[in-house]
């Protein structure tokens, strides 16, 4: 199927989030049956997630059997106070966010040449750099260090992101938004300014995936 | 049983921590038997996690019949590159983090006092400067909204915390660690300075949580 504009567009919003943020929050299923979440680095290459661990190995059979995960990386902006658009009731208040989640399947990656590109990838990210030498299987240092660490790889089935920005509001709470935040002026207000903007295009109203993030509104 | 000096100090730490966060991820298991992750705004309030959302209307028959959840709050302070400990190899890359994760079950809040009681701790929380009128499920506008709108209350079974900043260094290691973020300076490096040296306590190492976050070293 041939991609339009927008929807390229779209995604090199979402990989540019990913890029930007550096830990998610992986949901496995327990032996017991219940659901575990766990805070990890990763690696977004490929349509891929990378992430690795140590102390994944007594979690390693176990993921195997139950490869079917949930990932999700998020960022709040602001936390918008009700009175910026209303001077009595507290319904307003809510919080302006990205998020990324995506469902699919863990792969457990065991061929060191694999590993190595997989720790290339994340050291490119989080120590852009430099100052190590390559990470290469072949040599020997690096090698017994691959042969003891797991790394995963989860290929998502479906990725969904919700860029909350205020696109629900009418043109006058917008701009008592924006003005709101112009008087504030903390944290990353500014910037929230400009998502704002950018996201009252109609094109972005239509297009917003399914919401994978819960709030009174 | 009587709790001894220092967990409580840890309690204290982990309620803290879970003041300043304002958002967690919540872990759920699908309708499909796949885990589901999603970010959410949540209180914690004497030992629970309360959390709202209009759209959790379709999920609720769900969470009632899988009302196993995982719930994780986690904050990253620092990305330690390799160079600050080792000249060649990129193994100590790593990055010192807060994490708090809960796993229980989930309530769903039905009574509209209750649900109000829950409103009014979200805006203490996160609009602790007022602007007003408070909530009330007496007060007819509120009572409509609150009717229309999911509350849910999770029950931790078990929380665990772990704080990562450096504990399994040696003294030298720690050093070198202190004097790169110094020189580096930039974001929250100082506050993790000040974390290292809180942590590096005997105390603080002995009784750290199961670790519930995942990387190599």
């Amino acid at each position: 199927m041939r991609r339009n504009e927008f929807e390229v567009t779209r995604e090199e919003e979402i990989e540019a989030f990913l890029s930007e943020m550096s830990f998610g929050f992986l949901g496995t299923l327990g032996e017991d049956g219940h659901p575990r979440v766990t805070p990890i680095n990763y690696v977004y290459h490929q349509g891929m997630f990378y992430m690795h661990g140590s102390r994944f190995g007594e979690k390693m059979d176990h993921l195997a059997a139950n490869p079917a995960v949930s990932f999700s990386v998020a960022e709040e902006y602001a936390i918008i106070p009700s009175y910026f658009t209303d001077p009595l009731m507290a319904c307003p208040a809510t919080s302006y966010f990205k998020s990324v989640t995506a469902s699919g399947r863990v792969e457990i990656v065991q061929d060191l040449e694999e590993k190595a590109a997989a720790f290339t990838l994340f050291m490119n990210k989080l120590q852009p750099e430099g100052g190590y030498a390559p990470i290469d299987a072949a040599n020997p240092k690096y090698a017994s260090r691959l042969r003891g660490v797991a790394v995963l790889r989860i290929v998502p089935d479906r990725i969904t992101a919700k860029f909350k920005f205020g696109q629900n509001l009418t043109e006058d709470k917008r701009e008592q938004v924006l003005q709101g935040l112009d008087a504030r002026g903390r944290g990353k207000d500014r910037e929230t300014m400009e998502l704002i903007r950018s996201s009252a295009c109609p094109h972005m109203q239509q297009t917003l995936a399914p919401d994978p993030y819960s709030e009174e509104e």
